[in-house]
């Protein structure tokens, strides 16, 4: 018995693990894989299988003892769930070295994430179509973000602009915002922000390889 | 009284959380702070100050009610535990688009990290020299890695190349790895993968910005 998805209530740790359990089950199925039990799937994911095996029992019993996890049904289930099946654009703000790499990748590896457009200060840069996507000034911002119905943006601006880089996109209607300056900003309550903290990540790293690897349950 | 650091037993939470306390820290002492409250260094961190307050106990009596924390004192008690007072030296394997934008911002803002060397794949960029940075042919890995002392890595390598980047930094005796390659890779106990997943980085952000801000607990 599959739950009513509008009743699911997902422990932050759950949902935080479910695009990556979306992500390995649509490589399964483009595999032609079926069916998986737990553990094969702790394997892929190195997610440990009782950690699955909790996860999953939230949406109802997606599972059965000794078959293990109909690819096709829980991707089905997790459609649903994350609302992948519609194409999501995405704005990117600064493209400066960063924002090139993300132009040229451009998440060509989810069909349901595309950069629809850059926005840049440097006003040489605007007009200029990279990767296929066209760069607009900042000035342009609120209109062509309501015009493409965008509500979620990423921004490669330096932590010294990065206020003003979010201000404008919450100006224009984003709600959703991937940060890679690490310095904290202000923001609308309705306005969610995910900072990615490349030096954070590596003094992680670190930290955890020189120090940790006894003293902390991983 | 603060406790002997090699008894202090982290949980895996507090010890993700130190870096980011640790850069904070660094950022007030630099402005001249002298103390700082808990909610203070939460409305800076962004870390609820109960959490703050939970961490920062493991380490003994860090602070003291209504007066808060001495800056420079907790800053030694963390360059202790992180052990931050040294110069890591960062091999990059693979000088795409990405790979350049590291390079070029080679973690400027903090001093003890520095990109030392990249190695490619592609020979027509082995013996460039990129933002300052020489490139070698990954067959000259093990040789350079072994000269500079190097331990850490980032891997920009496209997911198809991954696996055999890590079995090169491995074999060079690299333990620590970050790898913006979502794929899971394979690795001996000893060696630290961190992957960075832009796509599922997107994907959660989006899925809570659309679904979750009030089922889950933030």
């Amino acid at each position: 018995m599959v739950k009513k998805l509008e009743t699911v209530q997902l422990p932050k740790a759950t949902a935080k693990r479910l695009p990556l359990y979306y992500r390995y089950l649509k490589t399964l199925e483009d595999s032609g894989v079926k069916r998986i039990k737990s553990k094969e799937f702790s394997a892929l994911t190195q997610v440990p299988s009782t950690t699955i095996r909790r996860d999953f029992s939230h949406f109802g019993e997606l599972g059965r003892s000794g078959y293990g996890y109909d690819v096709d049904h829980v991707i089905e289930v997790f459609d649903q769930i994350l609302n992948v099946n519609k194409l999501t654009k995405v704005a990117i703000v600064g493209v400066g070295n960063l924002g090139k790499a993300l132009l040229a990748n451009n998440f060509r590896r989810d069909e349901n994430l595309k950069i629809a457009c850059g926005f840049e200060k440097d006003e040489a840069q605007c007009g200029e179509v990279l990767s296929g996507i066209p760069i607009y000034s900042i000035d342009e911002m609120a209109e062509i973000i309501q015009e493409e119905g965008i509500n979620t943006a990423i921004s490669t601006v330096p932590s010294q602009y990065s206020q003003e880089a979010i201000d404008s996109l919450v100006a224009a209607g984003v709600t959703a915002i991937l940060n890679f300056a690490p310095g904290r900003v202000s923001a609308p309550p309705e306005v969610d922000i995910r900072y990615i903290d490349l030096t954070t990540e590596l003094l992680t790293l670190i930290y955890f390889n020189e120090h940790l690897r006894e003293k902390v349950e991983i």
